[in-house]
C-alpha cells in the first residue's frame, strides 16, 4: 500500500490491499490502547463542503484515537472565505498546515480534482451521489466482522437500488469475492440501474435475482443490507401503498430469516427498521457504526504511513 | 457515584454526592497539574443544538485540561443532518464515537430522553427554559469556595424569580440545607412561583421574605445572587421607570452591604451590575466563571469514572 | 519580549524584538520535533467574528503543533451568544478557561479594546481593514528566510495599493530597515494613500517610485509582493482593459526578472498569479503559508512566556 497516497474511488484498493487495510483494523478492534499515539504529532483536516456530522465526527473520532488531533469546517457557510479560491489553492494551502486531508464536497469529481494538487493524502469523504468509499470501507469490514468471510454469500440488498451510491459501491467491491449471489429486493421504479447488472454483474458471472418483496426471499440471505425507501421516489401512489411494507424490516419477517443473519444499515434510518429489531442480536447497523471508526483508524494510519 | 451515570437533574446528586463532587473539584482548583492526564484517551462529544458559546466553552476547556479530547457541533446549521434523525439514533451512534456527551436542546426534556438510548454518560447542557444543571453545580460550588459553608446563610435573590431556570434550581438545591433564610427581591411581576414557594421553601420550613427593592436588604446578605431583568417582562411602564433602578446593583448599593458578601451572576449581565462593581472584592463573577469550569473537570472524572 | 503581553498592531514590536520573533521561528522550522511540546497543558481560543479559515486555520494548525490545544468559533452564527454581550465581559469569561486568545473582529479597534481586559495574552488576528499583523509577521519572516536579510533591496508592491492593508503595513515595517527602494506598481486609481509617502517614505528618506505596469520594472525587483486587483475599484472601463494584463504576473513577464526574485502573495489569489508560474522557483507563496504558521508558533510560544 505504500504507493497509494489518497482514497477517492472505493476500487481504489485492490482485494489484497483491502485485505491489508482490515487486518489492521481488526488489530485495532483488538487492541485499541496499543495505536493510542500512532498519530501523535499528526493533523487531519476535515474540509466538509457541506454538512454532515455522522461522518465528520467518525474521521474526527478516527484521528483523536490515534493520539493525533483535528481542525476543519463542517458546513459551506464557515467554509465561504476558501470557496472564493479555487480548489488546488484550498489543498496547497491546507496541505501546509496539515498531514492528512478528508474532503467532503457536493460536486461530483471535486475529491479526485482536490488529490492532483494535494500535498498530503487526501481521503473522498463523499462527493455528491457519486462516491463515498469509507462507506464502503465500513461495509466491507462489518461483514468480515460479523461473517467471518467475504465469499460464499447470499447478500440482500433492499429499498432504493437506483439512487443508493452506497449499494451500487457494495455490488461492485463484493463482486470480486468468491461465490456471491445478490438478491436485489426493490420496487420497480427503483431497481439497480441497468449498467450494473451488464458492467459488474454478468461481466463476472455473478448471480442475481431481482424480486419485489422482502419477505419472499428473506429466508435465503447470509447479510441484509437495507436501505430508505423514500415514497416520492414512486411513479405512483397505488404502487407506493401495496408496497411500502415490504421494506420495512421487523420482528415479524425476521422470524424467516437464518440464525446468523447479519442486519447492516448505512444509517441513518427513518422507518425502514423497526426499532423493536435493535435488540435482535442479528442487527449489526450499530456494530457498523463502530466499525466504520475503526476502519478510518486503519485507513489514517496506513495512508500516514505510521503503520 | 458509581451508580450515577448521566447529570439530567440538578436534584440528581445527593447532597452526600455534591460533596463528594466539590472537593475533588476543590482538590483540582488546588492542583490542577495533577488532573492534567486523567482522561487522556476519553473523548467528550457536544451536541449543542442550540448556541450556547459560554456553556460549550467551558465543557471544552474542562476536558482538555484533563488531557482529553473534543468533537461536536454548536449550533443547528452544522447538526442539520443529525437532525433527520431520531434521538435515540443519535446518540446511540455518537455513543459509539465517544466516551461522554453534553447535550444542550431547545426542547425540554430532550437530554433526559436521550440518556435513556446513550451507551457512554450524558450530561444535560441546559433544555430550553427547563433544566441547566451544571450552571447550578457551578453556583453551589462558587458559594462552597467563597464563603466556606453551606449553611447559616441568608440569600438574596434579585431581578426575574418568575422565569430564572437557575433561580429556581438554586432555591431546591440551597433548601437542602441548615438554616438558610431566602430574601427575593423582584417586582410584582416577577415574584418567584407559588409552586416554589408551597413545596419547596414551606414545605422544608425555609424562611423567606419577599421585597421589591434592593437597597432595603442589601445589608443583610451573605450571598447576593443577581438576573437580569428584562423590561419586557413588565406589566406597566409605569412600575418599570418606577423599578428598574433597584435592580442595578452599583458601588453606592454597595456601600450598605456586609465585608464578606459574595455577588454571583450566571452571566452574561446586560447592565445589572455597573463595571464599578467589577473591582470591588466582593464580586465573585468571574471567579464563578472559573468554577464552573474546575466544576465540570469533576463532574467529567467523576462520571468516566476515572477519579 | 516579557513586557509584551498582547499583538494588536503589526508595529507593536521593535526591530530587535522581530528578530528575536524571527529566529526562534527559525529554529521552529529547522528543528519542529523539538518543540511539540511546548504547549502542552494550554489552550489558545480562536474568537473568529467574521469567518476566515485560512486565518483560522494556520493560528489552530501552529497550536496543536506547539502540543497545545483549542477552542473557538468561527463565524458570527456560532458566536451569536456572545454578541449580545460586551467585549470586556466575553475576553474576561473565555480568558477564564483558556491560556491565550487569537481575535478576527470586522469592527476595527475590537482587539485592541478587547485587550484592554483580557486576563490573558491576545493576539489581533484581523480587524476588519484595519490592521491583521500576523500577516505581516508572515511577509516579514518570509522574506527573511528566502533572502537571508531585509537591507539593501528593492521591493516591488503590485496591484491594489490603496485599500490593501497588508501592502501599507508591510511598507511600514519594511520602512525601519537599510536601503530600501519600494517600487510602487499600481493604476491611478489605486495608489498608495498619500499618508503612506508623506509619513513613512518620506519621513524616513526611502526612495520610492510610482508606475502604472509590472513589466517596465520587474527586471529591478528583489521582492515583487503581488495583490489582487478588482475591476470594481477602477474608474472608467477603458482604464481597466487598457491596464488589467499589467498586473498578471506570468510566466512571460518572469523572464524579465531577476534569477533570486522572490515572488509573495497573501493570499487568497484570483488569477493575478497564473498558474504556469507556481512551478517556478521563484514563486514562493505556497511557502509563505508554511511560514505563516511557523511565525504564528513562535508568537504564541512567546506570549505563553514558555520559550
Amino acid at each position: 500500500m505504500t504507493k497509494l497516497r489518497h482514497l477517492i474511488d472505493p476500487q481504489d484498493f485492490t482485494v489484497e490491499e483491502l485485505e491489508e487495510l482490515f487486518s489492521l483494523a481488526d488489530e485495532i478492534v483488538k487492541n485499541e490502547k496499543k495505536f493510542k499515539n500512532v498519530c501523535d504529532g499528526k493533523i487531519l483536516a476535515t474540509l466538509f463542503y457541506e454538512p454532515s456530522t455522522r461522518t465528520r465526527f467518525s474521521f474526527e473520532a478516527a484521528m483523536l484515537r490515534l493520539g493525533g488531533q483535528v481542525i476543519g469546517f463542517s458546513e459551506p457557510g464557515s467554509s465561504s472565505v476558501m470557496k472564493g479560491e479555487s480548489i488546488p489553492d484550498t489543498v496547497r494551502t491546507v496541505g501546509s498546515y496539515v498531514d492528512i486531508i478528508a474532503m467532503r464536497h457536493p460536486k461530483e469529481g471535486a475529491p479526485r480534482y482536490a488529490s492532483y494538487y494535494s500535498p498530503v493524502p487526501l481521503i473522498n469523504a463523499g462527493d455528491g451521489g457519486h462516491q463515498h468509499p469509507t462507506q464502503t470501507l465500513t461495509d466491507l469490514f462489518t461483514i468480515r466482522q460479523t461473517k467471518g468471510r467475504f465469499s460464499n454469500m447470499t447478500i440482500g440488498l433492499c429499498g432504493d437500488l437506483k439512487f443508493g451510491r452506497t449499494v451500487h459501491s457494495l455490488i461492485k467491491a463484493m463482486s470480486r469475492y468468491e461465490n456471491i449471489k445478490f438478491i436485489l429486493i426493490s420496487p420497480d421504479e427503483l431497481k439497480v440501474p441497468d449498467y450494473i447488472k451488464t458492467e459488474i454483474l454478468d461481466r463476472n458471472s455473478i448471480e442475481y435475482l431481482e424480486v419485489e418483496r422482502l419477505e419472499e426471499v428473506i429466508q435465503e440471505l447470509d447479510i441484509l443490507y437495507m436501505t430508505r425507501v423514500q415514497k416520492e421516489r414512486f411513479f405512483n401512489e397505488a404502487d407506493y401503498i401495496r408496497l411500502k411494507d415490504s421494506y420495512i424490516l421487523d420482528k415479524e419477517k425476521l422470524k424467516l430469516a437464518k440464525e446468523d443473519l447479519a442486519i447492516l444499515h448505512p444509517l441513518p434510518r427513518v422507518n425502514e427498521i423497526s426499532y423493536e429489531v435493535d435488540e435482535d442480536p442479528r442487527a449489526k447497523y450499530f456494530q457498523q457504526v463502530k466499525y466504520g471508526m475503526y476502519v478510518r483508524m486503519a485507513l489514517i494510519s496506513k495512508l500516514l504511513g505510521v503503520m
